[in-house]
């Protein structure tokens, strides 16, 4: 796939990124890889091979960014794919106020699609390039301990705490873990956390330099039916008004309220990205004209 | 659950346990943990809680294990739980001798089985004690190349190679890992690999002091319908006559080749224990007498 | 000398000890074992077949605390053995309130005794298990620097100093300091330093988990006369107003108030145990039901 | 100096820069910087602004090949500044088969000039972007031990051993050596070495896994006056032969046997590039079409 | 050059050098060593012979210091020789107010001469005794960060900053770094630095327990006429009394100002010693009775 | 103790030592001390003030050593000690063929003689200097493994085995082992163990560079009864012929067949010292012109 292009102009642009390699050399870097972003890609259900292209695409990009010494830490979540084994096996989804109500057999359900399938889905994409990647869920070395959110939605949980220290070991080894966010409580017990807050958590605990969300838009606009209005940079402060406004969609919340508690908490910058495009997280690392939107502290 | 004993042999029970402490502390013990003993403990069908018990039980041997310096690793299985959901998705298990057929589909199914539902029960249990367990699949960190068996079979696989650093760098760091056989090729691609093969191919790779086979039998037997010959312990020789006289039960000759493939390349010993019996782990290893066939060098 | 027990009592006692060797992993401990703990426990003088044997019964123990992880430290006295040679050398021991008045030629003969007699006993009873223990005085790297006590005592030292740094090198190297406590001043001369005291010290430099005396007692009592009000476990207010209401018999005032100040300086616990019962530091360390009486912070 | 282009060719050229960057991490890459190199791309005597131009690009390229990990080890020249001074000092240069004969004087002069002047200036022009660079002499840490070449020729010496600890810890640091070629003997009389093969020797020293030429020649030819015949590979058999049929131009020797020496002695391969092209380096090493001859192990 | 003693006598030098030797153990001590000293050694222009032997009985000293656990760093100037290659290129050395106006063909053959002549022969006259000293510009590892002193004056700096961490890494090594003092700014533009002052600021950098001048002088005089007022011992408030009283020659200020400077910022004591004495450095440093005068915390 | 020399004089002996300071760093030297030596000293029975002075010399020469970076051990005898203590207990001693003969109880007098006072007379004397010196004896962490020599002589023992780690590890640390020669066998039963045998096995264990007796006498001659024929260096052959000669006194057979011992094992050389000389150690090791006999490989 090599592509046609005058020396001068390549060595231009592995010039440009040496500064970026320089500047997140031996930095944590937090990128939420969404079932969405995978399931979108392909555009259409069941489309295997696209989705096959997609992830490959995006694991060259991770051990492109751990071999320039930048530590990846995948966390992924998988909805579209919990919902197909499902509906295979006769179980109807139930919601409320967005979130999955999860009884026992779902959460079955959702632990073997996330832990059993997606994980070693992406595991197995990255270490086409060697044995780097090591597939870890919340339970293992009590990763992510779970507290439950609501009764009434079942083994539905919240972050309780991050405890980094086998990220931490992993990174040292510079492997790349990658998360499901199945987390468990003291008693062993496993709940089902989402996804775009425990990337955050992680990156928090991890105190991160980056945390990247690759999503299926664009970024986010000021007026959310402009697509002219897109949002390169915005600040804590204009971020927050914006979701006073409403300017938000209703699915980017919990991205938007994570990237807003990161950045408060200390993580260097947080990023919407359009996981659709190829290579969106190199260009967003390693070039000057970034795509989609960051998150920066005021 | 304290025993009411005399201080005297109290005291004993420990005093007795020093010297096998002493021998076998920063030991690697590989424990192959197999589907059926989980199931048949249980007794009936469904017995979720007996289950539970047997998982807790046998979870809290592994961690007194470690807390007096051994490194054990477990490798585990999950052939009645693969057969379940297989029933509950609608499809019907295919064998061609004793091996199961595995075609795309049931290679997902046993996937999300063993490594998203079965490992992380394993994992959870340990972890109730503490931030101890990790659990992994082959196709973390490369951990188990799988070569494919026999194109007939679909995506049964054996052991090509055992990558054993992530294991050695978790056991550094006192961890235990917990690790379900689905391999993958340098493709990328799984297969499910005989756990009770993996577990020796790992003992082998980790140059294990011991190899132990938690079963649902009491041990071998001279005459395998005669419950008054086990064999307590026997060597290479005698078990390779055993196998030449057809006295091994079928269902027992991967264990058995295992057994003997890693005493001849340098694991200390194996052991067919009863894994029904509680405790039986911590009889074995600390205590004079033990439990069930110990499989010595000549 | 296996004792005949079923194996599930057997397994028992091992899960039970689970916690406390978890919980005590790393953990410094610190014994002293009293010269009148050996002489008492033969019952007899000269009864030295006895001595060794409850000799090896303690190093056995140490050996086993070792061997899961604790990091024991042995300090001893020998006061008895000093009083023998003292006689054989037609020497005529005098004491002053309770101390012994120790002029040139008593120190000499105490010093030849405690690091040249007792102290290797002990050493050769634990190393009978391995390379295991050795032989500290006070005057090793400066180990206690001894300042006088006063000045018609002679040679009788309090503890100025303890420099634990060769103890915490030994340590690292998973030996077994055991300890005679003879100290030295800056010029080099030796002192002869009470043990309880120095144990006491020792303990707090090392920032020990716990400090346990070996005894000839029971352990200590509400109404010292009545053995009914033997006390299992003592604050250290409470243990004020023993000292206070002259509860505590002569003998036990240095370990008393050596327990004191070692819990009031951050020593997480200290136990006065019954030296004459086998194991009575196991059963105190492994075992809900401890024995003698716990010394605890309020 | 960002460069116009699609994102999509920007992300291709760093994808394709990935297998490059992961097999060279951490290998050792000494690259013969020259001083005609330097003087020739300015195209005019005196030619300050274009040198500075050509020294700064050559610098930004020896420090992105470390930001991706790599070991660089910089060996460079300075025939025309040293003769520069000679004249300005009235000094006539004489020589001998193409070997310039060094009396004190002359000496004196290559040192202040190679040591002095042309090693800071590299040296400055990296660490522009960091606290990088250090320059060296043969003399620092007894690097180069020289041997008298013949006594006729003066102060002109040979490598009789490269002592590559100095560089090692350097690397270790992540540092980059710079190393002007004057050596010493063990008395600590000074030696001007010939750099092509000083740097040759220091490849096969520090095991290095390239030994790149930055020369003012396209490359090697077969035919040397048909331009058409550039060869982007040679074997050592092959390029024994073209040595043998008089097929390199005289000036080339030095450098090409030490190619041959080196490739022989187990380095990975030698390239000869064109040091007036912008950026070869990364060119070479990071893209799949390289510039100029590589010479590789039969 | 055996001398002829007494074995007791030649004992008794060694075991006076005995608390001495353990007192500076592991201690850095920065050396400046001036161009004059070794000029003025010679007692003749051109004297190349004596001030070979000087610089060789210097450099035994280093060595010494260095066999015996001190961590010595030499700074060197070299005024006398930049002046004879200025006057041998027909070039006028200009000064002001006492500093050479440097334009930028002075600073280039300042570099010359201090970078490429006298700090390579410092370097090997240290060598001769195995591979223990690395010569160093301030460019090296951006070690000194110049800033402009006066723009009139031309490329004369002042220390912007000095940073440490390349001067430690050798020092670990067990290394001797030679340091001329010419420092570069963040764009990589050279300056030359007085050497007195450089040595003060890499003495405070370092945390140097001495830092020592060796001088053409027989140290401080509290009447700079007199020669029987040499102080041997002086404090700061003491030698602010001196520079205030113009007690001190002007060719003594910058070191004088240097030597407050440093003791004031933490550095253990300075020493102005008269270089023309050998072996003076081992004298001060390794015997009771020193030579020249120290300066002392108040 | 200032000696009044020329500063110049005094230089010069220190410059004298460099390339013996330089020569020894990090070298083991294994010195035997004896009881002998120290008794001798002093001339007078009861001379202990003399004594005091004689250890207190070789104390600071030891210390001396150290600083410089020699890692020196000392193995200690105590035969005049031993003999005193025995006839205060009315004990008359028993030779047989000029070995002592070893009932328990003189066994526990030479243990607490050796253990409990020359040992720790040693360590105090070195530990005036500070935190260096450790005592040991044979038992700790089983050092030295002793046989039994022959039954009829009690409990004398031979080395069986030396286990070097505890003293690489103290030396590590730069502490000074100080060695009592008690050894015990397997079963932790005692023997004494000749000092000047042990000195040998030890000074082979470590890889010594040196093995120093210190003796009473002026050295080896090669005719035992002219003064003028003290040899100043002999080779092991001649050594050999020596002893077939019977030109060595008796009491020098064990330190003779000890130095040909461990030369031959690979110990670098070995000295035969008069030890009443003061500072014969280092005059010895720091100067040209030694004092006593060096053997020397042939």
């Amino acid at each position: 796939m090599t592509v046609d292009l005058e020396p001068a102009t390549r060595a231009a642009v592995l010039v440009e990124a040496l500064p970026y390699i320089q500047r997140f050399r031996d930095s944590v870097i937090v990128i939420k890889y969404g079932g969405n972003a995978i399931a979108e890609d392909s555009g259409v259900p069941g489309g295997e091979a696209a989705e096959g292209q997609a992830l490959a695409s995006f694991a060259a990009d991770v051990v492109l960014m751990r071999s320039v010494g930048i530590r990846p830490v995948v966390v992924h979540g998988g909805g579209p794919q919990i919902g197909e084994l499902m509906s295979r096996l006769g179980k109807v989804p139930a919601f409320r106020d967005g979130l999955r109500i999860t009884d026992a057999e779902t959460l079955d359900i959702a632990r073997m699609v996330l832990v059993g399938k997606v994980n070693p889905d992406v595991v197995s994409a990255i270490n086409v390039h060697g044995p780097l990647a090591v597939g870890l869920s919340g339970a293992d070395s009590r990763l992510i301990t779970a507290v439950p959110r609501d009764a009434s939605l079942g083994f539905v949980g919240d972050v309780g705490n991050v405890n980094p220290t086998l990220l931490l070991q992993l990174l040292n080894e510079e492997l790349i873990p990658v998360v499901a966010t199945i987390g468990a409580d003291e008693s062993g017990q496993a709940y089902n956390i989402n996804a775009d807050t425990a990337a955050g958590a992680i990156a928090v605990a991890l105190r991160a330099e980056k945390l990247i969300y690759l999503t299926n838009i664009e970024g986010l606009r000021r007026d959310v039916n402009d697509p002219t209005t897109l949002l390169s940079q915005v600040t804590l402060d204009e971020l927050d008004g914006l979701v006073a406004d409403q300017s938000i969609s209703e699915g980017m919340i919990p991205k938007v309220q994570s990237c807003l508690r990161a950045v408060r908490a200390g993580v260097g910058g947080a990023h919407i990205l359009d996981g659709r495009v190829r290579h969106s997280l190199l260009l967003e690392i390693f070039t000057a004209g970034g795509v989609g939107t960051m998150v920066t502290p005021d």
